[in-house]
């Protein structure tokens, strides 16, 4: 079977690889159908991934239909479409006990840690695999493990009706995290230089649109909520910069989402977490949400064919890379198909 | 009646008020007959308080005798000793009506910014008017206020049983901490430069002790934990880079309370927070505490007698704060007597 491999930072390949097989009671054969391209994908390719090792085969965006099935799995079939979880927790650590495997201190990430979903077929045990409606395309089902990692970050800001939540940047998780702040009746304010993804925020029910180049965005959110400020604030941009925007703009009993991985440092003041009584929440890949997640795809609740931009063949992984890399603000997400 | 009042920073002075008379249906008329002086009387005192007005009449942590009672108070009668609740919320803000009073935009703490508990006698709404046992004496009872904040502080902390609590400053807030952190199972590491506070916190049944004179407080805390890290930081440091170093030693899915009013920045990556999915709360003040601590004291679950360094009478102030000032080793809770 053909793989997508990522031998060194820079060379991504189409590789010949052995055909996976089932080998435990609990596994799953899956022919990949499509996956897409994740922010962090482009990290390993580039180099600028903390946590890969190479050689790796990327991806962790993977549905396909079910080739076979090892004698004890029962809640999938062969011929169902189904999504593949790419988390593997070590089930011993604090953050494993605590039900929250996506914080494993030994945590493993089909597509970083071990070879994940850019390859034509795939063997995952039954846990990791959730079936959809067969009605779904597998094109627009590639974007459910998106959307889990914002239902992630959505629980964990614990957004309530008419919170003012203001998501900095509107790039595919943004606009995946919009959606589900809406589904929790956010009034959502949204911040990105490039207008064509504002566009996309308003398509998808974006109360407010700001754009940094044309205003000051603190100051504009400041007078969106009466001087209150925001009382979630989810800074997808992850910039040093944009964090500490986020502990300052954020209004008392608020909520800041960190979804960064930069070892550059912000400059944080004690006194705003304090006096606000802030909450400053980390949010990593997901705990448990593909479930729930599935289910608003299912009935079709989400609009994740709004953020695909591009379908590509697997083989044109290096055209995809380019338009990301050099047609950045024509670029939202690019799904490669594998049939 | 007497009052002790900060007519600006650093002039602390025994002054003549007009004695307070039961204005309203609901208020309540108290004979003080003690109160602690915390930290931030302190910082009042000495001007570094970033929320302070003056002239101020300060002191947050009174207790009394029940002296008279408006015509709709019911659930408190002449002669009962009570503790009465600084927080005064706006009822109005986001914080408020999130049931975060303690938060509130328009926060106004009595003896901070409206008068406070060091006077002879004091009027107070009955709601925030607490009844404790007759039982226990009033100077130990001027504690349950601290003991509110710490029970403030380990709830935002979401202590689990056999947690890894560590917990930096054993001063008066970090001392009544590590007591509610054990009342609710956790194995408590202490830290602190005064070996006077660490053989109160071994009293109290810290698990284990650390002199940051005497070891790397970090290492040792990542030998205690297997390597781990606590899985709750509690920075009663308040230092730029206790917060840094509780960030750094915080396990995967864990919690750090930061508790400090400085606005000296501190150098905090994103990857620490969103790596390990840790939540940075902030803790002020206290929301609806009373009633819990006030439960302990009655049933003498907790030791705030082993806090008390000094009790003086009230015109004796300022050698208090000479104390404080001059001798901050010798000193943990001074209680003021106004009997």
């Amino acid at each position: 079977m053909k793989a997508l491999l990522v031998e060194k930072p820079g060379v991504m390949t189409v590789v010949e690889r052995e055909q996976p097989e089932i080998q435990n009671a609990d596994d799953v054969l899956v022919k990949i159908k499509a996956a897409g391209i994740c922010g962090s994908d482009v990290h390993i390719y580039h180099g600028t991934s903390p946590v890969a090792t190479y050689p790796r085969v990327v991806g962790h965006e993977m549905v396909g239909e079910v080739l076979a099935v090892g004698s004890e799995v029962s809640h999938v079939d062969v011929g169902d479409k189904v999504v593949i979880e790419p988390m593997i927790g070590c089930g011993e650590c604090y953050g494993c006990k605590s039900g929250r495997p996506n914080a494993c201190a030994e945590l493993k990430v089909r597509g970083c840690h071990v070879d994940g979903g850019f390859q034509e077929y795939f063997v995952a045990p039954a846990k990791a695999v959730y079936r959809f409606d067969s009605s779904l395309d597998y094109t627009t089902a590639a974007m459910i493990e998106p959307y889990t990692i914002a239902a992630q970050i959505t629980w964990r800001a614990d957004i309530r009706k008419d919170d003012f939540v203001f998501i900095m940047g509107a790039g595919p998780i943004g606009l995946c995290v919009l959606e589900m702040a809406k589904l929790k009746g956010g009034r959502c304010i949204v911040s990105d230089y490039n207008e064509q993804r504002l566009k996309i925020a308003e398509e998808l029910g974006a109360d407010y649109l700001l754009n940094p180049s044309e205003c000051d965005v603190l100051e504009a959110v400041r007078e969106i909520t009466g001087g209150m400020g925001s009382n979630v604030t989810i800074d997808a941009v992850c910039l040093p910069k944009t964090f500490e925007q986020a502990v300052e703009i954020t209004s008392v009993a608020g909520r800041v989402m960190c979804l960064g991985f930069t070892q550059d440092v912000s400059r944080i003041a004690q006194l705003n977490i304090t006096l606000k009584e802030l909450d400053v929440r980390g949010s990593r890949h997901q705990t448990y949400k593909f479930k729930e997640v599935v289910e608003l795809f299912n009935r079709r609740a989400l609009n994740p064919e709004k953020l695909i931009s591009h379908i590509l063949p697997y083989d044109e992984v290096n055209t995809a890379l380019d338009l990301i890399d050099n047609r950045p603000q024509d670029v939202c997400k690019i799904v490669l198909k594998f049939d």
